[in-house]
């Protein structure tokens, strides 16, 4: 090939004169998107893919100081991150849109007191520019930690803090108690009138938000909504078997039930269809997650959508935002209902 | 609590007391096990468990300019870490053992030429002290890159370079073609005649060693080896379904087939499921690895154990060796013939 044919690599102005915007907008889009609109956002994402323009991010962290790089921190045991698939769609999603940034993803996972210890040591190091914190609990006391020790985090799904509240932190979650009103509201129509609940841990917003929106509806529908309707899991498989066989127990002429998530949805389908109960003839089953949990079997869930790509995209924007100086936010995304064969 | 009922933390010396050694061998087991007997280091071990000890790790850190914690690279696609049982048993097991040691673990991803350019940038800017490279393929320029760069690498499997020699890289793996060995004299002991096998890609030693076991055996017993009982699968579930179905349209009298891994051997079952095959009346079918997925359905496998917790813990003290100045060494590790339903 002779050196006239060889391109040179594209840059920032090529990025610029392709998503026709200036420069500077690149370049704040660049370091985290601070007073980037969408729209330019957009067009640069996509003159960047269609450029191949690669920043060059080792130069900028010999200046920076900077590790560029970011960790993935997984508050939960490791069984988790296999078990659940939610999980599995959220560190891809985030892989890839660090990926567009040319930062690297570290996994790191702090599910007991010495992990977390180790984490944090190597956190507050400067080992990592930020941390996506993914955690189902509250009164994890890594967030805290992090927030004292300046580090910039952001938490996928609504922190709540030990009194109940929503904690100061930066987050990105989905709007719960509306996808939950939105698919209780769907069972309703289908004129079930004995609709109980499978709800997540009383500690997790999941737990709180979309327990909260099935009460709201029935409440407004003029039908039970007692505690005898509702049992709880932990967002494992198993439990939700057990707590739909349990429900069975308590009431047995129920005949929907809203899961929340869909893979204690997959356990309580195994539930009903031990005791009998065929689906959605007997029992109408809605899920939450939109996970790949919900395809994973018959009969194929009706869910909530859960926006997975917009969640890590926007973890990320967010992140690397605070690192480079923005204050924290809260995003909260809407979600969609998915009809399939369940309800 | 008065002063007096306060437990001062347990030191090096109250382990060494207990274990019953000297405090030069308990040091050199916590800086890599160098020169420390199998017998010490267990006895260490169990010192360490029953006084609570904890290495101040990050004391030390300061002193000598390390990071203090390692990195879990995975250079294959992040699909493979939830696909395939392996890779979570091999995680947790490494995790343990370098919490013996205080070290955290982090989870990195290189399964594309741009990841394993940002692992490399991050590894080799000193951000963690040594790499366990998790890895099936050969020809993996990572291997090779990370030594040219001094940073210690122990890789879990016997690396193969380009030319199929066995690469010059520290390593523990089991003994693959004796554990094929096992396997395949155990089906022809069952009376099995027309043994076919799926193997694993030509490119790992897995598919390189376990199917020269399959064609040893076979040589020995006076059966036919021929390539038309030989179909390649790459380790996912569904190439163990596609080779099965492959191999029983070209050998339709086959009864036995043995799988180089366990998940193979699960997509396998459903071809033989499919084809109206009963296993093991019709088709013995063993497996390799006794993964979580040999346990996963029915029939239970009949498997060739891998020793996945003295692989995860030789892996450490291998590469925590390498980090404290030892010379590159290869463990190979013996496997374990395991009879369930399958065979």
């Amino acid at each position: 090939m002779s050196g006239s044919e060889r391109r040179r690599p594209p840059t920032i102005h090529d990025v610029a004169r392709e998503a026709g915007v200036s420069r500077g907008t690149v370049s704040r889009f660049l370091n985290g998107g601070h007073n980037v609109s969408p729209a330019a956002a957009d067009a640069v994402r996509a003159a960047i893919r269609k450029t191949g323009y690669v920043v060059n991010r080792h130069a900028r962290s010999l200046i920076t100081g900077r590790s560029d790089s970011v960790a993935f921190l997984l508050t939960e045991p490791q069984e988790k991150l296999f078990e659940d698939p939610n999980f599995n769609v959220l560190l891809r999603g985030c892989t890839q849109a660090l990926a567009a940034h040319d930062i690297p993803l570290l996994l790191m996972i702090a599910g007991t007191p010495a992990e977390r210890r180790r984490v944090m040591r190597y956190v507050t190091a400067g080992h990592v520019d930020g941390v996506l914190l993914v955690s189902s609990h509250t009164g994890d006391p890594v967030a805290e930690q992090l927030m004292r020790a300046g580090i910039p985090v952001v938490a996928s799904g609504k922190p709540i803090d030990r009194s109940g509240r929503t904690a100061r932190i930066a987050h990105v979650a989905a709007d719960d108690r509306d996808g939950a009103r939105d698919i209780v509201r769907h069972l309703v129509s289908l004129g079930r009138r004995r609709i109980a609940t499978v709800a997540g841990p009383p500690d997790t917003p999941g737990g709180v938000d979309r327990l909260a929106g099935w009460r709201e509806v029935l409440a407004e529908a003029g039908l039970p909504a007692g505690d005898e309707l509702v049992a709880h899991g932990d967002y494992s498989r198993d439990s939700g078997r057990r707590a739909a066989a349990e429900l069975l127990d308590r009431t047995p002429d129920l005949d929907a039930l809203f899961v929340a998530s869909d893979l204690m949805a997959r356990g309580a389908l195994t539930a009903l269809e031990r005791a009998g109960r065929r689906v959605p003839d007997d029992v109408a089953v809605g899920g939450f997650d939109d996970s790949p949990a919900a395809v994973a079997g018959l009969p194929e869930l009706t869910t909530v959508r859960q926006p997975w790509d917009r969640i890590s995209s926007e973890m990320v924007r967010v992140l690397l935002g605070l690192i480079g100086g923005e204050e924290p936010s809260a995003v909260i995304l809407p979600t969609e209902l998915v009809r399939r064969q369940s309800a």
